[in-house]
């Protein structure tokens, strides 16, 4: 399988052109897309975008991720092998909120032109070098012989949460497409197994799970027009009909949500605003 | 293979990630999405959508249908076997268009948790029961093995249009991306073969091939503004560019359009309209 | 391996179920979306997107084109063999762009009933005639079986540049995503291997690859509103962000780009703009 997550969008010819160039030199492989409408040069959109999904492919999987406003500059391209999987991009972090939850195992520069396609251009890396290395590495072809060893990549921030007394301080880090805004704030279902793989952070940033259901629990986000209080709750129907509801989301984080609405259009909700949970 | 309708759009992970999770259960299964872009929780949207589809697929198609606004609550889950095909999704009606149109051989509830995947989210089915149920059942799972039987699912109410002398009277039911409004009359082009599978719904209800061609008959759209008259013709291009056309649309349905334009736009035409044909 | 470029958009069912209707035939076949964002009937952009990829895919690809305004009419439907690929769609110069640069072996009329789904509609050619169409060509149906041999195709004219003394004058015909103009001037990187396979147009209306780097050239675009003055360079983050920057784009046309920002919302660049380069 050789995933892609990139800022190419859709209304182009550039997704379909590093599928035809994968598939020219893995013509077996699986391509999913993850998603090409990351904001054109958002690289925390799409290093949060590959975070959420890579644990739930199969191991081997070849992730390909593309938000790369510096490509033909000097910025490095990196492929990275972890227990679970291989990532391929541009070294500007992209791949490391996803790398942050991975045992790695090795970092190396991509620079051997061998696996790249001829002509090289400046400005599309993702047909002439990311999707030909990523299909290489699908092949077989070891890691080490993309390029030399590096010994770190470049990692974007993760924006810790604050922990106060009954008190919880993070802030949104993702809006998707249903308007919820996504949170810093880990929380899990009652019943989720939190010894899965590599997944903790430390339980003092983990939102309580007995804060869920009964109302025992708000969630306050302070946006720039105002503050809104978000019941904290299981599931979206939990409240009725277009009230705010507070959710441990599918990602892993307390989401902020408008049953059966949009949170991000109602209450102007964006990334960067403030969340307290008490 | 298995096909995916849903309201998820494609603008952040969720299909990317469902991907994911097929694979690693059914390596081999082909997936096909069919639309993501269902306005989000419009279940008649991807009802329709799916019924437009299914008789397309090969025999074994495993369909996945998640416009699921109840996802976390009570609503039950469901996996139905027809004499072609699998249907698996939130029994909400979102399945019941296609089904209508298929031969029911077996329904199922689907709670056999072996099937899910663990930790099990309250806002993400898609992930965690849908995408791994339909690649168990595209694997050779049984249906039985899911879940207790089931006697009916949630039919959502198809609109049957109104016959009069010389008049069929029905409703827009589905606009599409170029502004065409599909209509719920039925209706084939001439050489069509009407005893195809399972398609009937009693022949008072189908328009008479014989009122297209020649000006023989019109359609005419009450919309909330006004009152349009569109010829029935065979195929867009029969009227002049930027002229109102009915025509036998390619679900089997009337559809009114604008030869070289958007109907939808021009005249304002909404789901519900009212269309009278004589 | 089987591609679809058309204007069809993804919002309904209409690319799932040509890509039903391609497995039902070709169960093996991988399909690969080029883009179904072609503005609604706009021939001019599907034919520069399928030339933009054709070259990058395997040997014995198929690739459908459907953008297709006069479908039901008279218009002829066509396949074409050259040495490389296969090509489906109707004749009405979608295909055109994309065989100039191919040797054309074989032009046939797809005129076979056998090869069509059944009952055949006149509004969606793509599911009933070209994706079964280009599912039998990659089982191995001869071009031949199709139809009549034609001897020419449907062509749209290529805008050829203008060369004067120090100068050549193009116009854009493409706008990306990102908001890049493309021109109609073949340019490619300093590095590039001009003989690669079929890309000549002739060196004059080549951009010289000296021009670029160390400001030793513009290009000047002249929109309905102003002229605005491009830096020649290698690529995008050659100049400051926000600044306008012309480079060789990766399709091997001069694109005109604003570092980090969209050139086409800034200046309001439009296709058919003219532009100078000196």
């Amino acid at each position: 399988v050789i995933t892609f997550t990139t800022d190419f969008g859709t209304s182009d010819w550039f997704v379909g052109v590093m599928k035809g160039v994968a598939l020219g030199i893995a013509p077996r492989a699986r391509l999913v897309d993850i998603t090409h409408d990351i904001r054109p040069g958002d690289v925390r959109g799409g290093a949060f975008a590959l975070m959420a999904v890579c644990r739930y492919f199969p191991a081997g999987t070849v992730h390909v991720a593309v938000v790369d406003p510096g490509v033909g500059s000097q910025r490095r391209a990196i492929a990275v092998q972890t227990q679970h999987a291989f990532f391929v991009g541009p070294d500007n972090g992209v791949l490391s909120w996803a790398l942050n939850r991975e045992k790695v195992e090795s970092i190396r520069q991509i620079e051997n032109t061998t696996y790249f396609l001829k002509p090289l251009s400046r400005t599309f890396h993702g047909r002439d070098v990311f999707a030909p290395v990523a299909a290489h590495l699908q092949r077989g072809v070891s890691l080490k012989s993309l390029g030399r060893e590096l010994h770190d990549y470049c990692r974007i921030p993760w924006p810790d949460p604050k922990v106060g007394p009954g008190q919880l301080r993070g802030e949104i880090v993702y809006v998707d497409r249903f308007g919820n805004g996504i949170t810093n704030l880990e929380a899990r279902p009652a019943a989720a197994d939190s010894s899965a793989r590599g997944e903790g952070r430390g339980i003092a940033t983990r939102l309580d799970p007995r804060w869920l259901g009964k109302g025992a629990g708000t969630a306050c986000v302070v946006t720039g027009r105002r503050k809104v209080h978000f019941t904290l709750a299981e599931f979206y129907a939990a409240v009725p009909p277009g009230e705010p509801v507070a959710v441990p989301g599918s990602s892993g984080f307390l989401e902020l949500a408008l049953n059966g609405g949009s949170a991000a259009t109602q209450f102007g909700i964006e990334i960067g605003d403030e969340v307290i949970v008490s």
